[in-house]
């Protein structure tokens, strides 16, 4: 408005609020904003509304009812699917624990907590049985982590899979998780000094197992009872999961039910047929726990449209499982050109990191693109650098740039460049 | 166990855990852990679970169902009610959005998001009405706050109010909030020079409204809508509510409909009848908006019992709307003695913080308490010294230390030593 006017008042507010807002009206609706008729007072103004405790455990308005996870199909086993988080409708790191993503592998067990019990034995001087009374009276740590599962955007290996961040992008989310540091347990039980990797084993009825290093175990894996901030649900572990920061979510075993202390990795189903990844040689890359540096732009993506052109904020989420994320680039020419992306704060170690670039669309194709730098230096590399290294036979580990195409009409598609 | 075979073991354990483990398992059920029996196989691990996307949204577990928001009671109007956050069922420090504290002045409005408007107007030189569309294609950012209502504790100024942390301290969360700061869109209108407080407007049937001092309104008040990662709950202010950092939880006003620029307080009834401190002389202190230093130990909690001697993790929440939590101390003798317990990172400004304090409970009475320290350099007061200066007429604004007596019989109450 006033930017048209007078440039040097748009030139103000762009420096003073740093994203252009001068030229974010230009074309937005907000150019339609300063109207003449006066506010017009709602019915829901006029009548008293629902009663405190209307639900006593609250619920997302009936306007929302279109953000659910969702699952990419049926299944021959119901319970060995996936759903994922609507990464399109979310906003910050927080991810709501109603909309945290699933991979099951026997569905989810309903266990009573009282019933649970946790079995330490194996390589140990003291085998114990472990209530979760017992467990939660132990001295606990909350931490903020994000969790991905190793197939996230696995269908982004043989070309862009498919038109949409939720099923793209959304085995992936972010909470503040309790419980009790898995070495508390372990100094309780005695390693015996022969132990070096650990077996763990949900209670679900396909008995989840994966092998577990014990430096992983004696460094940050926690036995984790609480998700931002209420017990953990069913579908992610309840009562009791293990929680290992930065390593592909599957290993973080749900409903865990037994520790056991070996010499050597189990070779269990999980981390040989399954979860490793195939390159060209026929050979397979075992034990690649680590989730690398990633970022994808949740906004606009392939789920969204742009109505018209004009000022945009461009959002999007970065992470890696080697720490802290230190620098997230945007493109909006398709690569040829990169910016710094402003990172919200907190930034912490091993969550989701969201950015920020304010964006002005001048209608013309284009191609939007991140790139994420963590703390260590590694770069998220290019889709053609990471199918050069590994082939296309793996169906994990995919951690390329990710590219939006916006079409003339605003229409976004995902596309590799 | 090993601790009372050998002593160098259990004090080591105790060095590394820092939680005094050794000693943790004398008299705790952890001393029968190291059973002969096997690890029973529990009915759920032997059948098929629920399928994926049992609750595209997800819900908490049958188990947990008496983990909910509970009112202290009815009132004439169903909608001009409270509810409280179960804090001593929670850990860590974020809020589940659906056990997030109610004040409500005429109930719930049901707002169509598309229907919504934002009016700003009065001292401004581009009065402008936005639609959400409007607003959220505008800058945002995400921060975690905590949110109280100034009546939290009120029941405490005439000695122990309840024998409950969930109805003493119940109106206090803290979550991850999205939203435009409202600088951004008050830069866009064009305050006037003359302009020096806003009235802030509620589409609920109250009307709620509050002057907000425009200083405030430029540093950090933020228009949200979205709370947890997801938009806004109903009950929360759904699709918009201001937020302003630290000031008591009314001003916030949910639903918000209008922004009206002025030059004075505009002096509606929640900040004259309402929202102020009676004082002994029978004068009002009158825009008491900062939420003072607090802390309070939500375990234990007269809404536990502890079942037998031993180790116990105390723990417990701090905030301030000054900033960030400095330190936190804490007593197990009543106040005759006070240690510095640990704080949960990350600490964050003006938002809940967590601590943890390890102690050993030898079976006798004794009086826990907590005392909070802010980055200015402010303490929490004991109850004796707020009453001497305020008097007892007031019904806000009561932050003094919480003392929890814990009897041999394990049974904790509220007092004031």
């Amino acid at each position: 408005m006033s930017s048209k006017k007078n440039p040097e008042a748009g030139r103000r507010r762009f420096l003073r609020g740093g994203a252009g807002l001068g030229g974010a009206l230009v074309g937005a609706s907000l150019t339609t904003g300063a109207r003449a008729e006066p506010l017009t007072v709602a019915p829901w103004s006029k009548t008293p509304g629902e009663p405190v405790l209307w639900h006593p455990y609250g619920q997302p308005s009936p306007y929302e009812k279109n953000v659910v996870r969702r699952s990419r199909g049926a299944t021959p086993i119901p319970g060995a699917n996936s759903s994922m988080t609507p990464l399109q409708n979310l906003h910050g790191i927080i991810t709501p624990t109603g909309l945290v993503f699933e991979r099951h592998h026997a569905g989810i067990p309903q266990i009573d907590p009282e019933q649970h019990r946790l079995a330490v034995h194996g390589l140990v001087a003291r085998p114990t049985i472990f209530t979760m009374e017992d467990l939660v009276r132990l001295p606990s740590v909350s931490r903020i982590h994000f969790l991905e599962c190793s197939g996230n955007t696995g269908r982004e290996w043989k070309g862009p899979g498919t038109a949409s961040l939720q099923f793209s992008h959304g085995l992936l989310s972010c909470c503040e998780w309790t419980g009790v540091p898995l070495s508390v347990v372990l100094e309780e039980v005695g390693i015996k000094p022969e132990g070096a990797w650990i077996l763990a084993e949900g209670a679900d009825s396909a008995s989840m197992t994966r092998s577990i290093p014990l430096s992983k175990a004696l460094d940050d894996a926690l036995l984790v009872y609480a998700q931002n901030g209420e017990r953990l649900r069913p579908e992610h572990g309840y009562p009791l999961r293990l929680f290992l920061p930065g390593f592909e979510g599957n290993m973080s075993v749900k409903w865990l039910r037994r520790l056991k202390v070996g010499r050597e990795p189990f070779m269990t189903r999980e981390e040989t047929s399954k979860y490793t990844d195939s390159m060209p040689d026929g050979t397979a890359r075992q034990f690649t726990f680590l989730m690398e540096t990633k970022s994808v732009i949740t906004f606009p993506a392939p789920d969204h449209r742009l109505k018209e052109k004009g000022f945009y904020e461009i959002s999007g989420l970065a992470w890696t499982g080697r720490g802290r994320i230190k620098r997230v680039d945007v493109s909006t020419d398709g690569g040829r050109s990169w910016s710094v992306a402003q990172l919200q704060e907190p930034v912490l170690d091993r969550a989701l990191t969201r950015f920020r670039f304010p964006w002005r669309w001048d209608g013309a194709p284009t191609v939007l693109q991140s790139r994420a730098v963590d703390e260590t230096g590694y770069v998220q590399p290019k889709a053609t650098q990471l199918v050069e290294a590994r082939g296309v036979e793996s169906n994990y580990h995919f951690n390329a740039i990710q590219s939006w195409r916006v079409a003339s009409d605003g229409v976004i598609t995902n596309v590799q460049v």
